[in-house]
């Protein structure tokens, strides 16, 4: 078993990194935090007897070596960046509980066959550089590097050129490595296994989605002197295309979900009417069917509205998977871990998007999940119990050296 | 008459400072640009023979002699700054009208009895600092200095600190200055006048406004893990408050108007479902009790709204003001002068709020208007002839000098 204290002061002492405004924290991708938190990780890997490697994405990669010299590596681990006003276990715990890992087996002595190897991915997040997982997306061939590096924030900066100022651009070509298999621990998000009053959730399938980015042309002009009838208000057309997103998520009960974050109003003045709002419509679904037909509804319907209120409109889409099902031995080797420990747990289907999603397509992958207190994520209210952590943790450790053989 | 020429130069000199993304101006008040524009303003004014006044708000007051001592001077004018995407001639045009008079007169070589001063004052636009026309609203009583400067923008900055920081914060008391009478000409900012083809609008009323700001709180949370019936969702509370603020105005036609042009969504990111939108509703009508109804209803409306989405929502006043009739002697006096100078002409109540507004409060006022073509303006489209900034110049000299004496 693991030694929760010292996961958990891991886990605190990170948080101190990006502090946020509430409690958690606010570390965005290729930030100075996000250099500062990249760098503390580091030390604690070196510490523990690793050699860092860095692709050219960024990602890290901390290995542990293993006995046979012709093994591929076990990967574990998750992402350290944050949302904007995020938690403090949101990746951070998968990434952790791969490092308290290696600190275990060096307290035990124990050696695996195949080396072990703990993982942060760059940019899970996906605020700052659409779309979500861009990392372990580049890693498994979804999208090209170049593409990814072309990426630019609202502030029109690339990530290509932010990822090099922050120092953490690698030499080593991304995706280049094999595994033999990979694991993430992440905190559910959601509000089942507390609900069920399970411990463990034994993550079977991650549900797909779909970001729509959403572009409504009205025409900029006074909100005084303009008559009603010759308005073209885009923030209108905005706001009835919000209320068909949400009918067209409720239309498809109990899994779907549908919901926009980010919304910009332009020229965004009390007294403008809005000449145009850009905002990214989330749909999500287990069923790849399900997202299809969600995804086509948003375009024709949110056509409609904008053709009847004389609107502009275009949709591109900045961000998308597929439902996966995770690979069948790994998920055996996660249940039978919380088995063995005598952990209560049960079969998940993952809201959110993982890397484990991404990785699924090129090495057998697992998740297992934690409960977060009343599911609550992407806000920095998000909290664990260390009892709970270290469930995670003990099971991710088993699952792992099962694997990687002794 | 005046020289189209020299008022159009001048215009077109002004617009260079702040200029636009779009051919047109980002001159806000208490910025740098705003503090180059009124430096460039007092220079040309000097160079008129003026004496330059300034008030503790930033409203500057150039003074043209007249010939009896003890007469109250005629003042003429309007504002220099404008929308962050804001035109080239709301606003300006009334300011650079007015010392187009002065440089007229000085032509011509006619004393008036009555000094004239050609007035700018600060922050009409209220996109910076809410509300609108601020500090004429300061000068005529409506709101307490203090109650001014601890205006803040959306970084915190307070419109005291700027005006300081910019250099424009005067010692004079504001308000102590007693009118004989104010003058304004302002471009429509609307359809009529170019629909009825007329070159000259005598302003007869001012349509009143109230500003509501509304925040409407649920929580933060994973768009993609939090399950439907869970979701606390301020973005698709404020859809819904979007629609019945449309539906509010429509149901009082034809004159009155409703829209939101600000909506700031928290935390703005893809995968978090708002937890805070604030937003403000522009609401305007020529009678008070259906402004008064209008403010009513969206505050029942969205309590509503938010209740039955388990939503918490806070409204807070930020602007307002009353219709206004504006001084018949003024009014007659600019009718008059369209008449004699034979520009065709018809009786408008202004869509748009005004510093004439506010010092209607103070001293016999009214205003001049030209038309724009399509009526556009907070555009940076926005856009006029010369012809119609002439025919509007002139009526304005021969109002003011009028009223003025020779
Ligand atoms: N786990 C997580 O929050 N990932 C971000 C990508 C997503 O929106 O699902
Ligand atoms: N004229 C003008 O655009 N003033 C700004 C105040 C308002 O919104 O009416």
């Amino acid at each position: 078993k693991i030694n929760p204290d010292r996961l958990w002061d891991s886990l605190m002492e990170m948080a101190k990194i990006g502090p946020g405004v509430a409690g958690g924290n606010n570390r965005q991708t290729l930030t100075d935090e996000d250099a500062e938190g990249r760098a503390l990780f580091r030390k604690w890997c070196e510490d523990a007897g690793c050699t860092m490697g860095l692709d050219q994405m960024g990602n890290m990669f901390a290995r542990r070596e293993g006995t046979d010299p012709d093994a591929l590596p076990v990967y574990v681990g998750s992402h350290l960046d944050t949302q904007p006003t995020g938690g403090k276990y949101d990746g951070v715990l998968g990434v952790l509980a791969g490092l308290e890992i290696v600190r275990t087996l060096n307290d035990l002595g124990v050696k695996t066959k195949h080396p072990i190897v703990v993982t942060n991915f760059t940019n899970e997040e996906g605020t700052r550089y659409a779309p979500a997982m861009l990392s372990s997306g580049v890693f498994a061939g979804i999208h090209t590097q170049d593409w990814a590096y072309a990426r630019v924030d609202a502030q029109g900066k690339s990530f290509g050129d932010e990822l090099k100022r922050i120092g953490w651009r690698g030499e080593e070509e991304t995706g280049a490595r094999k595994m033999h298999a990979f694991f993430e621990l992440h905190i559910e998000q959601g509000p089942i296994l507390e609900a069920e009053e399970k411990q463990i959730g034994v993550v079977t399938h991650g549900q797909g989605l779909s970001w729509t980015q959403v572009t409504v042309t009205g025409k900029d002009s006074h909100t005084g002197s303009t008559p009603m009838p010759m308005r073209r208000n885009a923030g209108l057309g905005m706001a009835r295309i919000l209320e068909k997103v949400d009918e067209i998520a409720w239309s498809h009960k109990p899994h779907a979900v549908g919901a926009a974050g980010h919304i910009d109003v332009y020229p965004n003045s009390r007294n403008v009417i809005p000449g145009k709002v850009v905002f990214t419509v989330d749909f999500r679904s287990p069923d790849l069917s399900v997202i299809e037909d969600m995804e086509k509804r948003l375009r024709e319907e949110g056509q409609k509205i904008a053709d009847d209120m004389e609107l502009g409109i275009e949709f591109e889409k900045v961000g998308g998977f597929d439902p996966v099902a995770f690979d069948e031995d790994c998920v055996s080797a996660v249940r039978d871990a919380a088995e063995r420990l005598g952990y209560s747990h049960m079969n998940l289907i993952s809201g959110a998007g993982h890397d484990a999603c991404w990785i699924n397509r090129v090495a057998p992958t697992a998740m297992v999940m934690c409960p977060c207190v009343d599911g609550l994520s992407h806000n920095e209210a998000e909290e664990i119990s260390k009892e709970w952590a270290q469930a995670g943790t003990d099971v991710l450790l088993h699952a792992v050296v099962e694997t990687a053989g002794v």
